[in-house]
């Protein structure tokens, strides 16, 4: 079966859309998902961007979170609450995400993050959400929360990983590889990077 | 019968799939397009950039080339031509759209130009292709041209067309408003503004 990596951070809005997506178009295609976390904080970072671009440039802001909004109900998804603080701190769930990539439930944790990121509002910074996000898919929150905080080889996966991207060319989220090397940014391309994966 | 306001930048590679693609679609749903030719540079300074942010980021800048190479192929349009230089400078050509915007040989002179610099890897800064675009759809070139250089009208049209996009809050092209105010950004958003202005 072919495979798609799909490159995602868990602070970024438009990952979510895929996040929520991804399964389903892939699975309809006979395509295998390879979730795959990392951070965009460093490699925005290189580019000279110390927050998110939709902070630095304010009328690509304001349209974003519009179009999140249509976009959301476009895709049958709940609607939009704009986090109070954007972008989230992501490090410590993308280092659970880590944990979970390559496990039954990851899919759904990393699902269930960003619902309570982008449809309840909550800060997925604070442990008590993550926690909840944990219990939800059914693991123990309080264990994994742990071992995220502690497990060198996990932090140094998630920094592989980040690093991986960078030199795989990727410069924001959602983001996606084909097993010949294609990439594709944003969520617009995800049904093009099934069909590529395909052919 | 509603409008579809296209905000295009003649220097733009996305605008250029826009162009070519928003004639059908449009006629297709029962909506007007009303063509509206604006300078992205000025909008681009104002957020700090000297020049296109497919330049000054490099990786963004590689995957839209690849990108616009697979949308080209996607949408049944000519193969893409890397320009020499890009951004190329549009001035003079959208003092030229300006002229045309409404007319019935407009749409068909802003294809030509864009047909001329992404398939044909010809500069729209240089008057003889500018010319031959006119001469394409049935125009005095070397009148016309005449014009655009002269008619201090025009100059002023197209500098607060310019003003108006910013204040409209557009701050990349192509975008799409409609009659209610609704902003779309980004080629990706055509067939979505088109069924907002149905709406």
């Amino acid at each position: 079966m072919p495979h798609l990596t799909f490159w995602f951070e868990l602070a970024s809005t438009y990952s979510y859309l895929s996040a929520m997506r991804i399964g389903p178009l892939a699975s309809a295609a006979g395509v295998e998902v390879v979730w795959c976390p990392f951070l965009l904080g460093p490699i925005f970072q290189t580019q000279g961007w110390s927050t998110s671009p939709f902070n630095l440039y304010q009328a690509k802001g304001e349209n974003m979170w519009r179009d999140m909004e249509r976009q959301a109900k476009k895709h049958g998804l709940a609607t939009i609450t704009r986090p109070t603080d954007f972008p989230q701190n992501g490090l410590l769930a993308a280092r659970l995400a880590t944990i979970g990539a390559d496990t039954p439930w990851g899919p759904d944790f990393v699902r269930s993050i960003y619902q309570a990121e982008f449809a309840d509002g909550l800060n997925i910074a604070d442990e008590v959400v993550l926690s909840e996000c944990l219990t939800t898919v059914g693991q123990d929150g309080a264990s994994l929360i742990k071992q995220a905080k502690t497990d060198q080889s996990i932090k140094d996966q998630l920094r592989q990983t980040t690093e991986d991207a960078q030199v795989s060319g990727l410069f924001g989220a959602p983001s996606f590889t084909t097993d010949d090397g294609e990439l594709f940014w944003g969520n617009d391309r995800l049904e093009d990077a099934i069909e590529w994966a395909l052919a």
